[in-house]
């Protein structure tokens, strides 16, 4: 990761590029038959129509999953990529290849795919070129435009994205609105023909900026679902360099078309040739969790840049912070920011949290309970008035607050075998944590802080950039990359949502980018259906911290009439429903205490997977899914589900043949109810193996959750299960 | 410098501001009458209008220099601070003190002013507080607007500047047009009245980029002259955290009103209380030589903030870049960034100017003829592409070019005692820059450079923002301090124009921001008369590095067509009547090498002065400059015309009375003339004292250099002056 010339070691593949298309030099006639390909039951095809206007169709099981679509784009100056074009040549490629994540939901991926490059070329004296390259799958398609070097087209400027979804009928989706700037909104679902965002969009005033000027504007990863029972979601995949897709519905015909966020002067991207667009991606299947499971937004981004990844270790962690969310402290150590005491000090306002004595009290909280990461936020200056200003300067990314002793507590963690995770909260200032990003790494190298937890609540700075913007989604890789540089983990908060990044940058562990357990706190609340909805949303692009296991679920210290919205063991399971290699233990280390043998369950539950398989999945009503922790034999299971209260056979024919295992199932109490008895739960233990079927009573917003372990010593007293 | 929090050390001053007020409680009715402050010939009037609008206007020698003219700002959200207004209180303090500056064009500099704050309150149930502070001086005044801490306004965001300058005739006026992304126009000499700038800006094609919307706005320091005889210049101070402010012209009135540089969605500045708006100036004198030692700006500007300033040191320097700018060899190392050889590398395209053997020749040339410093352009990786493109990551600041052998030239100038400066070119992507400036300056601490070029060719990234806008202004200080952490002296070129921050940042040394010798080579050329507007104009800012020096005048290897406008002596002359502590001699070696009797003026030049003597000047036709060495009786002066040919008396009363000196006086020779005969000069020595009067005579576009040393050994062969 050292720092080069930028561009120039790409040089040597670019020379290779200009060889390879100098021996593709016999012109085809315009092709009037569709060019294809096909995996299984997923079947591709591109056509140019008698315009010259590049259109592709997909079929699944030979029924149409994607009318004819258009495709291309458009750049400043008039300059239209999307239509008057010839087909030049075709090539194919046949990929079927493994791969090892550094962490995963499971630990070895297929990579299988065909291969279709079209090469384009426009007809008139400027004979631009452009290239699609489609890979398709046996569970959907990915497609990208490709600029080769050419005499007529070097730097560009992006200013419309044409790529169309045309879909085959009035499905049944799930969505949130199509903000430049947040992804935080509760989802709807409703047919296509009802998408309309505006009340959606006026109602979230617990969403701190807000920019959605189409209310037609849908954000990905679009979940929905035929009348003929076929689950379909669209994406992207390795979105780098250019601004966010989201998609623009036309109500009346269902069709969706790509529509990028704008920078501050209204252009989308600003390219250079050899360059491409991320991938768009379509990920179908007849089997909900089989989306779940689907790899293809990861197959399609590069492999890891990062060499040397043994630094990379995903944990769970506790922190300072739902004690603020909840009211019982604060971020900020004075309540005025304008007034200093004799000392020259801001006065201090006795609601600090992140002081030193509480973190400390974390930490043994932590080591205690082998819980491997401290967070704590508020520990730096600044917070006195954090967000909303619009300032540039707001916080110092080394300055602790005077009543947070950083070497006495990086100390006190290492004695006890615990490690400090770093938080940096810009406000949306992202020009200015760029310039302190170089010593506030160094900061975090020094006192042994081994990952970061990165934050841009409030208006971007560079004023006019939107967080899903070209400008901010390469600021967020900068951010992965410098994190990289010294090696730091890191977990980006109100980022653009994820595309797959986390394989090429494994450091980059985590994001936020959608609506948490936080909306228990501060917001409207989660709707019991919304962790049902979440993983075929949200978490198709990547992991999420999206902070679980808040086991005194009513009656915060100080908000009376906020609750999270789910049972207590809902909260458990969600460690297995939800992937991230990083998950906190959100609540108070005196909630877990009081509910130590739940607790046991979130200190026992796996980060890291050999193997993932859903039981059973439905988007928006249920997810049961077991994961087999990295290395070990231990399966843990997380089963949730919306609202309505539900009966569920889970087989646990997922185990080893003949091995016998005790099961601990946490169980939502038989009197549980999310909003009126959210903390009845109840624990039981059984031997189980692999013909066991487990008969699970999920109440009203509930859950179950359950650890597995192979037999290894005395069992004496532990029934079967029956 | 390190790293503290923000704003939180000036929280002592604050809490003292607020005492003060709290002190200042016995509000006074409206003033019918004005609020007045004088300084000998100068005198200032603040008025509240009828409608509570602050107003002021200043007379000269008691006649009107500046008519009644309106104060005030305006806010985002249709918030006025311009009307509506009573005055709470006034104060009044007399300042006389004296200070040094690290470096400049005199050794002691007086502050003697009489100042006046006027405490405002608007009349409405929100009672909003702003100051306006007066300091009114011997030779002008200076005004800005404070706000202090209060209940209903803390962070604001200006959206128009009411400050109005009423003049009192269709004045001549030496302006450029107000550009928001240059300085580099010619100036055009005019009526107020027939101030356009169109067809300068429209005509200027040799500039790269160029935003001027407002065809009746112009740039300060605008200078001006009365039919009275009267001198007057407006400008501004201490310009931070502020966009820079250009005058829109009434052609009609003779009103400038203040035009503010908007950022990328249309606001001047994003402020917080306690905060202030930069001192806006007018500087006033009878005599042009006044305006030219004012030191009004540099008064209004803070004390320095570096401590430790021993490092800090004028020098002059030659360069690797004059060739570049006539075509005799290039800044790229290749000519193509898409083509790579076998090695890997970049191909070269053998006419690249900052090779070691190059750079070592420039070096040896240094040494040989005391030159203290060698800044090299074009030694690192980008240039293939570096400007037009608005690419964000042009340049690596710390890869040299494969024929760049950085760590050999640093032993090689090192063992010659020399010192390299360092060339930050950013093609306007400030956003990189300021990511890759802590590892910039690391670099050139690493290989020992103690100075820095930097540049910002191109439209500025982040995009929308302009050279001159609030963002910028803040990133050309941000450069300025970060160079000052790594004891790195700093040289903007394409910044805003200077403000006299370089008292308060002292490693500040020059800045471009003007229309400099390079437009000789590959722009349209300076006209004759444009070094007797400069000093007048862009250098009341402070010091310009204008690259002077040029002795082959004509006839540049590759640029048949082109020719510096001036006489060679002329060009010798520069070195004293244009002020810089870092002075480039910029011709090539082999030229000065040509003209070695020529260069000795250059070789024995000062760059820091004890003091300074305008002999005699007039805007647009002449100036004679004469200035004494720091630390030494060594005296120079140098004297400089427009096109017009002209016989000067330079009376040489400023030397002490009863020394003796020799002279050695560089004159045009007698067919000289710039267009013409350029290079044609006759060097003299005479012994001369305080009642020598010297007889120059000028040819058209001409000078006279004249370098005063005292006799300190055998004068014999030398004759008196007569």
């Amino acid at each position: 990761m050292k720092s080069t010339p930028l561009n120039y070691p790409k040089m040597k593949k670019i020379l290779t590029c200009i060889i390879s298309l100098l021996l593709l030099n016999h012109v085809t006639a315009q092709q009037a038959t569709p060019i294809s390909a096909s995996m299984n039951k997923v079947k591709l095809d591109f056509i140019l129509d008698a315009g010259g206007r590049p259109e592709y169709k997909v079929d699944y099981a030979e029924k149409p999953l994607i009318n004819t679509s258009r495709m291309g784009i458009k750049l400043a100056n008039d300059i239209s990529l999307d239509s008057n074009f010839m087909v030049i040549n075709t090539e194919r490629k046949s990929v079927d290849e493994q791969w090892k994540p550094v962490w995963g939901e499971v630990s070895t991926i297929r990579n299988h795919y065909e291969q279709v490059t079209i090469h384009l070329k426009q007809k008139n004296n400027l004979g631009r070129l452009m290239d699609i390259v489609f890979r398709v799958f046996e569970d959907g398609v990915g497609f990208r435009y490709e600029f080769p070097i050419q005499p007529n087209l070097k730097y560009f400027i992006v200013s419309d994205e044409i790529t169309e979804f045309a879909l085959t009928g009035d499905h049944k989706t799930f969505w949130i609105p199509g903000d430049y700037d947040t992804n935080e909104y509760p989802y709807s679902t409703t047919k296509i023909s009802e998408i309309d965002n505006r009340s959606m969009v006026n109602a979230s005033d617990d969403i701190a900026v807000k920019v959605c000027p189409d209310r037609y504007a849908v954000q990905t990863p679009l979940m929905m679902k035929t009348a003929d029972g076929l689950y379909i979601n669209i994406h992207e995949a390795a979105l780098v360099n250019y601004s966010a897709m989201q998609l623009h519905v036309d109500t009346k015909t269902f069709k969706l078309k790509a529509s990028l966020v704008p920078d501050a002067i209204g252009n989308m991207a600003y390219m250079r040739a050899a360059c491409h667009t991320p991938w768009r991606t379509i990920i179908v299947s007849n089997k909900a969790g089989e989306i779940l499971t689907s790899k293809i937004i990861l197959n399609l981004n590069e492999p890891s840049k990062i060499e040397n990844t043994s630094w990379i270790k995903p944990m769970k962690f506790v922190g300072v912070w739902w004690e603020m969310q909840t009211g019982k402290s604060t971020w900020n150590y004075s309540n005025n920011a304008d007034i200093v005491g004799a000392d020259g000090l801001l006065i201090p306002n006795h609601t600090h949290g992140a002081n030193t004595a509480n973190v400390e009290r974390y930490i043994d909280f932590a080591a205690k309970n082998g819980i491997k990461g401290v967070l704590v936020e508020g520990w730096n200056y600044g917070w006195e008035e954090w967000f909303g200003n619009w300032k540039e300067n707001v916080f110092s990314f080394v300055t602790p607050y005077p009543d947070f002793d950083v070497a006495a507590i990086a100390q006190y963690a290492k004695d006890k075998g615990v490690v400090m995770i770093m938080h940096n909260e810009t406000s949306g200032s992202a020009t200015d944590y760029e310039r302190q990003m170089d010593t506030a790494f160094r900061f975090m190298n020094k006192y042994g802080y081994t990952s970061v937890k990165t934050g841009y609540v409030g208006k971007i700075i560079p004023r006019g950039e939107h967080h899903d913007g070209a400008w901010m989604v390469n600021h967020y890789v900068r951010a992965a990359q410098k994190a990289a540089e010294y090696h730091i983990m890191i977990d980006e908060h109100e980022p653009v949502r994820p595309t797959g990044l986390q394989r090429t940058y494994p450091n980059w562990m985590a994001c936020e980018a959608g609506r948490g357990n936080e909306y228990n706190a501060f917001g409207h609340g989660d709707k019991p259906e919304h962790e049902t909805i979440m993983p075929f949303t949200r978490f198709i692009g990547g992991p999420m911290d999206f902070t679980p296991g808040i086991l005194k679920v009513k009656d915060y210290t100080v908000l009376p009439n906020k609750q999270v919205h789910t049972t207590l063991v809902k909260q458990l399971a969600l460690y297995v429903v939800l992937y991230s290699p990083i998950q906190m233990a959100a609540d108070l280390p005196e909630n877990y205490e009081k509910y130590a043998d739940a607790f046991q369950f979130i200190k026992d539950v796996g980060v890291d997977w050999d193997d993932t398989k859903i039981i059973q999945a439905e988007p928006g009503e249920y997810i049961t899914t077991a994961r087999k922790e990295k290395g070990t034999e231990n399966w843990f299971v997380g089963a949730v589900t919306n609202q309505d209260s539900r009966d569920e056979i889970a087989p646990l024919d997922f185990l080893n043949k003949g091995q016998k295992y005790i099961a601990t199932i946490y169980a939502d109490g038989l009197d549980a109810d999310w909003d009126k008895n959210p903390e009845s739960y109840k624990i039981t233990t059984y031997l189980v193996d692999a013909n066991t079927k487990l008969k699970l009573k999920l109440a009203p917003g509930g859950g179950a959750a359950i650890s597995i372990k192979p037999v290894s010593g005395d069992t004496k007293g532990i029934e079967k299960y029956k």
